[in-house]
């Protein structure tokens, strides 16, 4: 009987200080209610260490920007990155400072409101604007309250010894600064990339061309009940929890992602012409939209090119193709006579074949910003692209709405999108397991997507 | 093993003459790829016999509307009745008469351009108008292109031994005018339940107000694997194809829908005020329309009534709420700290406790167009009202797109929308079984939708 | 010295009754303050008749169409013709009946809702729902309200002598009925006319095709001051009162309207392709309504058509261009090298070379539903087609807002929308005269408009 | 006889190089056909300095701004500052240097794309981008082209004949960058005033306040044949030519502009909330823009304040009123049982009262950026707030479309538009003058406009 295993949901009622509303359109990334580990394996030494490392991260991705590139929002699921930078930081002086620092002066009155993701309470003012117009703060009084609050967070993980509570709220906090930082290169490639001048985020040099890709591989899995969701130890989000078991019919997963040539055959072959490919939906999207290929790929003189971090580039087509729809996955997958796999396909072949994540992976850390491709031997399921399933975000058994403030948001996504699996370049390390869920509508690629195709026999 | 189980899908080649685009704006039926029984039980007199009668059926639907009540179309998803009087004669012309009549002759040119759903490939002229800005053809016009073609319907088939291509088109024909004739219905009362005036579709006898409801009770279902998927004799579309196995943990499930005098609890308790019962997405829609209560509803004078098929009447506390959208649904299960059940769970529950649809049923046949009060002993898994799930419609393991024409349209709609199960009292008694799948966007409303609880302990 | 001529506007204390409020986007005509003569020259008896005739003639209008045909409203400045048949007889039960006959019951609750154009004051419940949706009351229902209104209206005419007041509002009444006569002939033109069965609204022959047209001739005036506004006898609205001086320079004004042969010219030597004849606002409505030709035209393999009241046909190069909108009249005039005329040179036109109405000319009372072809000697100033001036929709000097509740109303279109000038052949014989001021946006052409051109030298 | 006054067009052939298109969307000044004396008075050592003195303008105007500042556009009608200073910076390159310079190089190939306002004819790739979504080319990217631009400038008006056209291409480009300084500044309060900051734009003193007003004053006009139109020496737009003999009975207009105080009064007895003073399509936007006060009004804890280019500040009573739409001047002047003079009254009330613009008036060049206080003895005609009238935006007559390819946009913006006459404190002397015909749609408020009332008795 494997309902014994299911672990209990932590109590969440700590989160009674956190009430953010993060609306969809607003592009923020859900606050979950966690099962937080942070709190027994740190002295207040690393755990300022850990924060000041972090906080130090998001300054590092921006480094290479201009002082206009952080101010515009060209669609609104792109937040300008002074708007990541200073939201990320009122988040610790909301949730940590305010409540449980003794004296502690708001830094400016009116950055609860320019921060803030919850407009609704506001009620003294409603101004018809958006992130995208807002000027001020300037990019220097962004990071003049970042270097506030973290001299005052500091002094605050220095001195004082901290509740189980305040570990948490910090642990969150920190996850939430994460999140962002994989927000913010999502959004820098879009505010540059869709700019006419394609300036380069970074100039470093490119992956020698792999001349050859292997052929694409099946693992097959073998029919049976398999467990699902967290077990390990560390961080974790709610929606991973509640371990519970799934039948799965036999099934074969591929042992890599799809690459540009792969998916340059689709193109070539009338894939964005022929609706029988396509949901019905997904075929709205692409006459409306005029899809022709993925998301910054561009038709120059007659070879497709398309932005990268540095810069604009002809495809390479022995690496995954990027920035690609759940619809045009699930298009592809089509014409291939294939499929998407499940989430739980992925995860149970994903603990099978690769159960560790490589720490050498060319992570954002190490400032490679770009799929791998793949190579001989290398299943390739962490750290590449995020790989869009198909299978609805939705509740795992036993999920239930927590008590507190905090948790009532956890189930109020799990609808309408759908789960991806794995994790991109961009993604931290910290961000990267078997059991992560992520998830977002269909119908968006402007973040780092790619596709892994399944099928039964 | 399992999957030995997992029927072979049918061969849809002889789906060559259905090039029917069905576009979601329009509201029309998926026409679905079959495993038809048709062909295996019927004399071409019991054929003709069939056909006679449904087709007889929708215009009994119709028989209470004015003229004008079949012109309008107050929103994108509801149809006029005019129209899907004339789309479903117009498919037995379109896909037996002319293919397989020799010498049959067009009724009217034009009418392919007015009764199909595909605009796209018109070509000769677009128009921009859409169904009901069409005064013509005229209500009587569509009734003698219906007599017309039943005329050459019965002669074909009386005088033609039909191949078994031609049988399951039939088949295929028949069910989709039943398909509509339920859709008549939800468009119907949407007509007249919108009009200031509230006229009433027909009058009879309310039913005898029952005092008392029993209270809600719960099934239990043990853990384990258990088949889904259509299995029985008899017409079923292919998206119940695949038998599979899916696992279970232990959960239990109502006996019984919930009904108005609940509902008004959640409504009264500030159900539609308060986000934390909401999806993001459901809470835009709350309060983008204003949303207050179920569809049809309508607070006079203090007093809630609702929208009947015999007009405006005050609520029945004790019948089951209908009109709700599944993210009403949704959100009052999260109000009752309680889920909805996978469509897993609900056949599962249903095979078990329920497997035989009662003959007896209060369906439209009879002429009754409420949902019944439920009553002791009674499960009442059938035809009420169709039963929200928190199952995304998403293919079955197995499931493959068709070679054929019809083929491609079977997968288009697995994306966004959400499984109902159960079937209406206004759903016609083919369209009932355990396995059945119907599915709609989350947000919608105007059909006729219920709630059935569940949880885990 | 001019000044005194102005005619010092009538006291509308009268209109103390009249409370609707008339939306631009539901087409109802401006209910405007009056300069009445009906009072002075009628008896009760001819006051009587006048009211029948009137009436009459609204359904004498409405005779040819079937019941569908009242219900549908294609887009929002369309209204269906039921709707029209019933909003004006609301206005004798409202303004007239309730307020001066003593125990007079209202017809039908809901009728103040659905045929009122005043939404805003309703309180009682908003439906989300506009007029095309609405397919109660049914048609026969009007007819049964317009046969008790016209019958209660007679014995108040045959029984009660009428004060001053009275007599003003009944004469709004009826001129407001007439104005609704021609707007049915538009919105059923517009109705029939996008029906992709293009059914003719009547069946009368067709004018004998002239085969020459005469040379376009202008007319000269010669420059200096002139009286402009209303001064005759007989009913006239507020916005042409405010008699007044104006200066024109020397100008020629054309002596026919133009010809589908002269537009097609235009046509075919790029007008609608080229930005250069083309205002910035119209030129983007060009493009987005991706215009080609007129409303109403259709070019059928290879040949411009029309739909025409008699249904569609080949294009007669001798009538007079209709359907234009003033974005399109003003294009074509560019073309020409020419200009429309201002509202004063057509009006200083008309009194001085066609002062008389022709009382034989082709109106709608002699059901001729076109526009004539222009013959020798007649300056055809009247009755074709409504003709697109350059003058903006501004007061006279001296008009002045009026203090009673309809006074408000005056001034309330005067912002962004075109004068036109002379009726067209739908226009009721009371609504033509040279000072009448019809005014629309110039964006619109469903109505029956047409062009007249005009130079300085 | 007046005719033989009308001053000839110029030959517009030499703006053969001008092919701009410019929307009305994007907010660029028309570039109209002119009156150019600059070619009469001038070396070319003087057209240097000029061109010098102007350039250098646009950037002491942009002088007080962060980088941040440069790059917003929170609406279509406002364009980012770093636009305007490229935009008018590209004029000289595409219309002077690289026709008339010989070996001229483009300063960078994607400028003609970024800073053109016409985006229909680029082909090459369409980008779904707007003004506002580009963070590149930097400010100080743009500030290089501009020191590029103008040291070629400078370069080719030392070296070099001008031959007339290029003088007045000059002209044109001068008269240009002007336009767009009074742009810059309402740009730049829109994006300032609209922050939740409220950032000043400028720390100046105040100005002390008044502490009364004068009375409102009228002054008289006697009925007559008054000359309309340019017919001084200075530059001129062809929308002030054609001089020609209006007619205009007897008025009276104010001598000074309206207060804050006396639209104070306008607010408390309830303007916003009562129909009968507005427009049909005024009302609308009254409550689709929950309009409560002019642009740039606040009510902070009961008291209104106003966003200044000093920042926030209570409302100054005395001062004039600003940022108000011509719905809102209309709907004030109804309320005051007045109107709005037509452009014609006001430019014979301005030629008779005030014919000489004050040399030392408050204007932008010396740094002091709002309306002044009305004081005794002064008329107030010019250079304070741009005064609605209520004539339309129509053509003179005799204007005539020029041959030339900017002529051919000289009338594209006469549609629905109204005109503004006299000049704000934020216009560029040379743009001052009786004359001067400035346009707007109706509804905008975000430039300096203020009221004038007038009256016929």
């Amino acid at each position: 009987m494997l309902n014994g295993d299911v672990k209990k949901e932590p109590k969440l009622g700590f989160y009674r200080y956190l009430h953010l509303k993060i609306s969809k359109n607003l592009n923020t990334p859900t606050i979950q209610a966690i099962n937080s580990t942070l709190a027994e394996d740190s002295s207040l030494s690393s755990l300022k260490a850990k924060y000041l490392q972090i906080r130090a991260q998001s300054e590092k991705i921006c480094a290479p920007l201009q002082a206009e590139d952080y101010v515009v929002q060209p669609i609104v699921d792109v937040s300008p990155p002074k708007w990541h930078l200073g939201h990320t930081t009122w988040f610790f002086e909301k949730m940590l400072l305010e409540p449980f620092c003794k004296n502690y002066k708001v830094f400016h009155a009116e950055y609860d409101y320019v921060f803030n993701s919850y407009y609704e309470s506001i009620g003294k003012r409603v101004l018809r604007t958006n992130r995208g117009n807002l000027s001020r703060p300037s990019v220097s009084d962004v990071y003049k309250y970042r270097a506030h609050i973290d001299q005052q967070m500091s002094q605050y993980l220095t001195n004082q010894k901290l509740t189980s509570d305040e570990i948490n709220i910090l642990e969150i906090g920190l996850q939430h600064e994460q999140q962002h930082q994989e927000l913010l290169l999502y959004d820098i490639k879009y505010i540059l990339g869709t700019n006419p001048l394609f300036p380069a985020y970074q100039n470093k040099l490119t992956l020698t061309e792999a001349t050859t890709t292997r052929p694409l591989g099946f693992l097959k899995v073998a029919a049976g009940n398999y467990k699902i969701g967290h077990q390990r130890e560390g961080f974790s989000f709610d929606n991973e929890h509640g371990v519970h078991q799934v039948y799965l019919h036999d099934y074969q997963i591929a042992d890599r992602l799809i690459t540009n040539q792969e998916y340059l055959e689709f193109i070539t072959d009338g894939g964005y012409e022929n609706f029988r490919f396509w949901y019905s939906e997904a075929w709205e999207w692409v006459k409306n939209e005029q899809k022709k290929a993925p998301f910054h790929w561009h038709l120059i003189d007659g070879t497709w090119h398309h932005y990268t971090m540095n810069g604009l580039e002809p495809i390479n087509p022995t690496e995954p193709v990027s920035h690609v729809s759940q619809f045009e996955a699930s298009a592809f997958a089509n014409w291939k006579g294939m499929r998407l796999p499940t989430e739980f396909e992925w995860e149970v072949a994903c603990q099978t074949h690769q159960p560790d994540i490589p720490k050498s992976a060319n992570f954002v850390e190490e400032g490679y910003y770009r799929p791998r491709v793949a190579s001989e031997g290398n299943f390739q399921f962490y750290g590449d692209l995020w790989e869009w399933t198909n299978s609805a975000y939705l509740p795992y058994p036993y999920y239930k709405t927590a008590e507190g403030a905090l948790g009532e948001y956890n189930g109020k996504f799990m609808i309408n999108q759908m789960v991806l699996r794995g994790g991109s370049f961009a993604t931290p390390l910290d961000h990267i397991r078997p059991t992560y869920r992520n998830f977002f509508h269909p119908h968006l690629n402007w973040h780092f997507t790619g596709i892994r195709l399944a099928k039964h026999d």
